[in-house]
């Protein structure tokens, strides 16, 4: 039964039995972590043989005669360049390799917007105002990279498909101080939504007030399915901003973060000659190369798509029950009660819960209280601030299968207490 | 005999002669190119079993906990800063590891300061002007930098015991838009040399106008002596800052891109507590962390100061004979002519070589049109700009013996035939 159907008595018995099974979870002292999307230690475990692929007998020149080891090759070696052009669903000439993570190719993006202009174009730190666009919720570590550099930020709200994109047209049209978006096009952060091919089509088709506008295209979940017969694909973005006319309009990244090691992958960025001749400029000043070493390793391990997707599916084994743990206990305990909503992904590394409005950051600190540490309601905004206090990202890869569903019971506890609070409050 | 001391008929005579000599050079068809201190594939295969050190059976985690896979650990495993504080001569507490490039690190530091200030200071990109001080001749990479950002540079001459510190001392108290110095503090690219105490403590008891001044000490060549018996030792330019009450007046860089392998080496930075708390604030934007697999490597593979010099002796044993070679014929086919000098370090990767006055450019040019490639005459000063035109910097690592003789014998002859020709003009 709806808890908004429920009488004040009701409602008051309710929360006192809610009340005492919260002080027996807390009792159980809990010490358990569901905030970050990180890999869990199987799923680093199944990568491990990636350190056996070279050893002291590895011939170790690239396919274009440079040797791996040395300085030189300042975009990567060319097949590093072939397989991570496959994984985004691009060309190996719209590549530059990067280092270890690809957001430090997304905040030297923007460092090297601010500092020097994209292009050509005015610096922004010689400007009064640069601002972009933020669909909501999605990853908090895009929006610090924006607040960092005093960038303006608005929310768009997302939808079955993606941005709302009858928003982002009349915005990115109408005003020449919006001068990027921030999206996880696939399986998004925290989500798991997939733009639609109308979505990706709208974005190739825009037409920006600003010449350095760009589309910052984090596919960060490329190739992270949770299911080898549900798997989503989207259109290419780079070929499609080449259809439409607007070559230079998009920044895509990747990385093999969690693919191989989250620490010591390989991370690429995908553009237009133009945007790559640009950012080679810079890169020529900004550093002596990336480790072609650890790019020969990738390589060499994965071999093709083949191989990575292959190696995708251990990684789905170990994440698919952990997913299916937490959904359960959700449709379990809170399916009936109109007090939430979630998200079912098919890949990516989050589950999207929609508490009552006002609730999130009560349901996170109940949690805390009892020992399970959730991501901070809020960062799923910029500046922290959800307007409805109401999202909340599950992150459910690192703990283990019998620690999640500890952490799950607690969490849907907390969500029918707090949601308790709140009807209360309003009788 | 010295060639001023010819007469014009002489002159006239021997520039026929060396003529003849250059076509019958050219005629070799030579490809030769001692213009980067990059490692030899000699050199680099000393390293190569770094690479057996890890494998699929390997215990990945740090003395700290963390598993050197996964997310996390931002500043660096602690016994990759143990190793890389010993070689820089520092403490542990005074590290972050970086990624694979020093370079990297002095270019961030330089753009952190630009976009966002050094401990609240004004960011340089606010100000009307910004100085930088730099040593001459010194390294073309750094001077990119600071010309990259539209930092002015001021040439300092170096002395044998370093940068000229009446100049420094007097410049930095002065002026408060100079808000740093470039220094190769041993070894010196390209000179090869090393600052006596009394600079290191002159340096650590500057009393800069500017709050934010800072002296990047760019460690490169900490261990990389060419002989064991003859090694040069400078003083901790860390604690000597801390002694004279100027903790956070130093930023120093190191890594072990010529000890490891140059693209996948490791680097670090060291400064005071409050540089790094300031540093770390910004690379949690910017980074997910830097490659603590790689780290783990490295401390495996050199375990100590011990490991890394036994290491480095390996190099030298590379190294020594190359710069001995051209030492060499340098000595035998210059020496009394008196239109050049020459520097003979005891480490480092360079020769700095001093033509007449005008004559660097043309020698330069003269080695290119017979096949051999040298650093760009100009490049070991700021904006390209050797005021003088005599300073050409040899780079004898890459080539092998037989390749550097050739080259070496060709430089000699373009060196007597521009400086003839330039005799020649005056008479």
């Amino acid at each position: 039964m709806a808890y908004k159907d429920l009488t004040k008595k009701e409602l008051m018995e309710l929360k006192a039995s809610l009340e005492a099974q919260f002080e027996d979870k807390k009792a159980l002292g809990l010490k358990l972590d569901m905030s970050r999307g990180k890999p869990s230690t199987a799923q680093l475990s199944v990568s491990q043989p990636i350190l056996d692929v070279l050893n002291s007998k590895t011939h170790m020149v690239a396919s274009d005669g440079m040797d791996c080891r040395n300085y030189g090759g300042l975009t990567g070696i060319p097949e590093a360049k072939k397989l991570m052009a496959d994984m985004m669903g691009t060309t190996p000439e719209h590549i530059i390799i990067g280092g270890n993570a690809s957001l430090t190719l997304m905040f030297d993006t923007v460092s090297r917007a601010y500092t020097h202009g994209l292009l050509g174009e005015t610096p922004w730190c010689k400007l009064d105002q640069v601002k972009f666009l933020c669909p909501v919720p999605g990853y908090d570590r895009h929006f610090s990279i924006t607040e960092h550099f005093g960038i303006e930020m608005i929310n768009i709200p997302m939808t079955e498909n993606g941005p709302d994109m009858d928003m982002v047209e009349e915005l990115v049209s109408g005003d020449a101080s919006i001068k990027g978006i921030w999206c996880v096009p696939k399986y998004s952060n925290p989500q798991g939504i997939c733009y639609s091919d109308e979505t990706v089509r709208r974005f190739a088709a825009l037409t920006p007030a600003a010449r350095d506008f760009r589309i910052y295209w984090d596919n960060a979940y490329a190739i992270h399915h949770l299911y080898e017969d549900k798997q989503i694909e989207i259109l290419d973005i780079i070929s499609e901003c080449e259809k439409a006319g607007h070559p230079d309009m998009v920044f895509e990244f990747a990385s093999t973060s969690k693919v191989s090691f989250s620490g010591s992958g390989v991370a690429a960025i995908a553009a237009s000659k133009a945007n790559l001749d640009d950012m080679e400029k810079h890169l020529t000043i900004q550093t002596i190369g990336y480790d072609k070493v650890n790019q020969l390793r990738h390589v060499l391990f994965f071999k093709d798509m083949a191989g990575l997707n292959a190696h995708m599916m251990k990684h789905a084994d170990e994440m698919r029950p952990k997913f299916e743990t937490v959904l359960e206990i959700l449709d379990r305990e809170l399916s009936n009660l109109d007090i939430a909503s979630w998200r079912k992904p098919l890949g990516g590394y989050f589950i999207s819960f929609e508490a009552m409005e006002g609730c999130a950051k009560a349901i996170v600190a109940k949690c805390r209280e009892a020992g399970v540490i959730l991501t901070g309601a809020g960062a799923t905004y910029p500046y922290k601030k959800d307007p409805k206090d109401s999202n909340i990202r599950l992150a459910p890869s690192f703990p283990t299968i019998d620690e999640l569903t500890e952490a799950a019971e607690l969490f849907v506890l907390c969500v029918k207490l707090v949601s308790v609070e709140k009807l209360l409050e309003a009788k």
